[in-house]
């Protein structure tokens, strides 16, 4: 039964961006990569899990840092090749530098603000070497 | 003034991923890509400008259709690759299947299913020959 998983268009690297949305403010809060096996496993655990292109390995988000991400919905763009992801992030907190959202910055008068607090120091979030 | 341009990380193709999300639902609507002439006239213009990777040029969003997008906000991710637009859809049309969003198709049981109804025939949205 992995027909919907043949929709999907996937890029020369066998990759489909996901968007990581928070099911109840809505807010995107990351935006990550996908492969086959990846999509597959969020498909069947109900946690969001990606491929880290900077480490080159499956990713379960929130493995080392607790901020795990249940997932409410995935959805498919017209193209098939964006996933949108309706989650719920554990300790509110989905970016590496320890705020809610990755998309911290707005462009305000030619500069990129920073609009948002860090919650917790990435220094407590994360084990030495791990990663998101 | 374009210090916060070079503060995008350009993929090798010189693009961004941009994010369309309805200023007010919260709903994403549509993903595509921008270059640096784009997102630039994003900027300046505050109507979305993208990069069409399949035409190779640049697509002001709804030249064709009137479905342009009016940008409220701009946001740039942690790593710089992904922007996030705030913007008014005109005519509630964002898909070029006339639907209003493009993440019309959720996973439910191992099937994409189509979830929006079609709002306007794509056949009366464009001119013959033009895109989206």
């Amino acid at each position: 039964m992995s027909g919907w998983l043949d929709e999907v268009h996937w890029d020369a690297q066998g990759l489909v961006t996901a968007i990581a949305q928070d099911a109840v403010s809505q807010r995107v809060l990351m935006v990550a990569y996908m492969n086959r096996e990846s999509l597959t496993l969020t498909a069947e655990t109900g946690i969001a899990h990606y491929w880290s292109r900077s480490r080159q390995k499956l990713w379960k988000k929130g493995e080392e840092s607790g901020h795990l991400q249940t997932v409410r919905e995935l959805r498919l763009d017209c193209d098939g090749d964006v996933i949108v992801m309706q989650i719920e992030q554990a300790g509110g907190i989905a970016c590496h530098t320890g705020r809610e959202s990755c998309l911290y910055r707005r462009l305000e008068a030619g500069q990129w603000v920073v609009t948002d607090p860090v919650l917790k120091d990435p220094a407590h979030i994360y084990t030495p070497g791990a990663g998101g």
